[in-house]
């Protein structure tokens, strides 16, 4: 998937020499006229197109069998949490993927989240396809086989989600693949002392579309319900 | 949907004290034992149970009209990209939500992302619901008209994204929105060279579930081609 990226940037330059916007846009945007509201004289922005350049993304490594039991790995960042109850999430990926056939035959998959230490690995993973390579071996990752799922986790990576597949959505390119969270399991180091994980513990880190980066988590803004009595201030 | 992490977040302190595992989680992991794997011994992880404690996660301010024609906006946790072609992604609410009935009715939303400098605004559009609250009057934010879906955009945030609804999946506690992308817009100082959001000028953040806090975006961890170079030498 991350080389279908590098693609996607490449075609981002050639796409923004052509066809950029003239920068006006005072056709396109209305002010808005809404009762209460008043006339709303539109901030100038740039249209940059029908695209998936909305950052950040998270970045999901997605553990999975194939037929044989062969255990594989592979870096997603159409990613999300779909569902509190049951807890859900959300991973889309191409037919074309070695790990689509998989999760499609056991039906069931994990997400592994990385530390910034194990960015490469993240990435690597994302670039080749389990159907030419054995990336366990490629990268010296241990794949630990899931007593709830029938899904492999890596046991390098400090929080992992054991997932049941449990529904899919075909969404254009790709297919939706939505399964109800089994178990979190996470090193304990990374958990704070309420047993959540720790993101400044964790270090995990974000992709960005368009520019095709990973970017490590940086400081804490607030609590959020602290952050909301700010604006209510104003 | 803050407030309902806050909710969260007293539970997960409750239920930590109760219920978190002794730390021998032996009988519970295997060693893999897969053809060409060898005997791995499982590194000790804790459970901490079917939570949706993914982390991190992005920050989608959702806008949508309700029947009416009043603008609203809400912040969403729970979401993701979902297809390249065409440009998709989903946000995931609740049928009590206010948006939820706004987007069923409208067939449209926007995803609006904030900098840091915004993390407040972000945070209070998540803790009140649009039916007791003009959100937009309560923050001074302003609602720009989209000419291209039925919904709202923020004129104040540097990155706006407006979606046409094109499915609808229930997902326990939750309706996934999915949206196909009509446009994607954006100041242009936020831009890069290549007319792609630059996550370094747009300044976005992301929320950590379980301890319900903003955190912005640190330092790139370099190129995703590049990273993936350096596993391979390994």
């Amino acid at each position: 998937m991350i080389r279908y990226f590098g693609l996607i940037g490449i075609l981002v330059v050639l796409f923004a020499a052509g066809s950029w916007q003239d920068g006006s846009l005072s056709k396109e945007l209305e002010s808005a006229e809404l009762a209460g509201y008043g006339q709303n004289e539109a901030e100038e922005k740039a249209s940059i197109g029908a695209r998936t350049v909305v950052i950040p993304t998270p970045v999901w490594v997605i553990g999975s069998y194939d037929k044989e039991g062969k255990p594989n790995v592979m870096t997603s960042s159409w990613v999300g949490i779909c569902s509190s109850k049951p807890a859900s999430l959300m991973t889309c990926l191409r037919e074309a993927t070695y790990t689509h056939g998989n999760i499609m035959e056991r039906k069931a998959f994990t997400v592994n989240i990385a530390s910034e230490s194990l960015a490469h690995m993240a990435a690597y993973v994302g670039r080749v396809s389990g159907r030419n390579v054995d990336k366990f071996q490629k990268t010296g990752l241990t794949p630990v086989k899931s007593t709830l799922v029938d899904a492999p986790y890596i046991k390098e990576f400090p929080l992992v989600v054991e997932c049941q597949l449990t529904k899919t959505v075909e969404v254009g390119s790709h297919t939706m693949f939505i399964g109800e969270i089994k178990d979190v399991k996470a090193d304990k180091p990374i958990l704070s002392e309420t047993g959540v994980p720790d993101v400044e513990k964790l270090k995990p880190f974000v992709f960005t579309p368009g520019s095709s980066k990973f970017y490590g988590i940086g400081q804490s803004l607030g609590n959020v319900s602290a952050l909301a009595k700010e604006a209510e201030k104003k």
